[in-house]
């Protein structure tokens, strides 16, 4: 029996919806099925976006800490609901002293290409700093498909969406903004997505109405479903041990 | 800046409540105003209800050692979204040296005296094990409440709504199980009840519908309030040190 450690609270919001989709994938008839989780949700860790794109605050220092404190809770496998955090990906791995540290990024490509054509464009609605990273671009790519970003009018919208006063991060999950996402993933089908990576773990919370306009990839589904099957999978070992 | 750690897991989609309610109870306009926050969900912990009636395996072991988790990891104030564990809540402050748990029986009585006129009949709605433990009926007689117990045949439907195959444990928080709760509450109202404590953790998650019938007391609101004032008020203190 191993342990799912989840480092979040970038935002709360979205570690809230990780745990969530796994609780949901769980086969589960009893609280017993269900997998044993340590969440560690530290919303004081700096900002992502303004250390990669501003010299804010280095969050490294709190995401290895944080990965610390999961294992020395018994973490046995840890993924992380945050995809700019994935910028800091090796040293959270090294602080993660051989527990392993899923790959949200590179899971959500390989996933993405199962049920997309080859070649086919894929637009990132992200922060800019995930963006900037070029994570997504170069893991889309790698599994032959192409990467598409938004104009800096659709941009807008979706950093707003995000981090904006009425946005995810200050608790605004609602219709208004739900419809304001379906809007910027519209704008992108008609320029040539032929899906759309909901790349910030604010997003998915948004795109209920969108998935009716084209495919929208969800790396926390992604993330919370390769999570169980650790769990599972352990489980099963178990049981045959 | 203290951490506050919740034992949770008993089940895990009523501590997904409590974490969501603590997010909705926190004021933020960004990720860095909300609290760090430390979950152990652990449903693996043997069943509350079938050890106080049935001799089932004794859960105090699993709850103590996750409260040793908890604290090891650094939480400085614990919550415990489940009922009828709290019949354990003595050894599990022992477990916690010194770092306070809260009380969540207590602190519901208290809440729902301060909503409800002296002598107001109070409806407990929990599994058969709270009941049993009686630790509802002494904390709202202590606060000037009388407490009343459904029928065999309401609690019939209320163990069904929680254990059920179509439960709340079976994963099933759905409109049919709001109404059939609804249902319960109607008939508690016939019967003389002014309100109903939605005493198990899963219950809350029910009663939306209800809440038009009669005021619904929701232990998990009560006690997320609670954690999110610990936490906030140590910020205040934090900031003025």
């Amino acid at each position: 029996m191993r342990v799912i450690g989840i480092l979040g609270g970038m935002g709360p919001q979205a570690t809230l919806d990780l745990y969530q989709k796994v609780l949901q994938f769980t086969p589960a008839t009893r609280d017993q099925d269900h997998l044993q989780v340590l969440i560690w949700s530290d919303p004081h860790i700096p900002d992502r976006t303004a250390a990669i794109l501003y010299g804010g605050e280095d969050p490294s220092y709190a995401l290895c800490a944080g990965t610390a404190r999961l294992v020395k809770g018994g973490a046995e496998c840890i993924g992380i609901p945050c995809n700019t955090a994935h910028y800091y990906l090796d040293a959270i791995r090294r602080a993660a002293a051989g527990v392993p540290v899923l790959d949200m990024i590179e899971l959500t490509a390989r996933s993405a290409r199962t049920q997309l054509d080859a070649d086919a464009v894929v637009a990132i609605t992200a922060t800019r700093a995930t963006l900037a990273t070029g994570l997504y671009n170069k893991a889309l790519t790698l599994h032959g498909l192409k990467a598409m970003v938004p104009s800096p009018a659709e941009q807008e919208i979706i950093d707003d969406l995000i981090f904006g006063p009425r946005g995810v991060k200050a608790g605004f999950v609602d219709e208004n903004n739900c419809r304001r996402f379906q809007a910027v993933c519209s704008r992108l089908f008609s320029s040539g997505a032929e899906a759309v990576l909901a790349a910030c773990t604010e997003l998915p919370l948004l795109a209920h109405a969108a998935s009716s306009v084209l495919p929208i990839i969800d790396p926390t589904s992604v993330l919370a479903q390769a999570l169980v099957n650790f769990g599972l999978a352990d489980m099963a070992a178990g049981r045959g041990g």
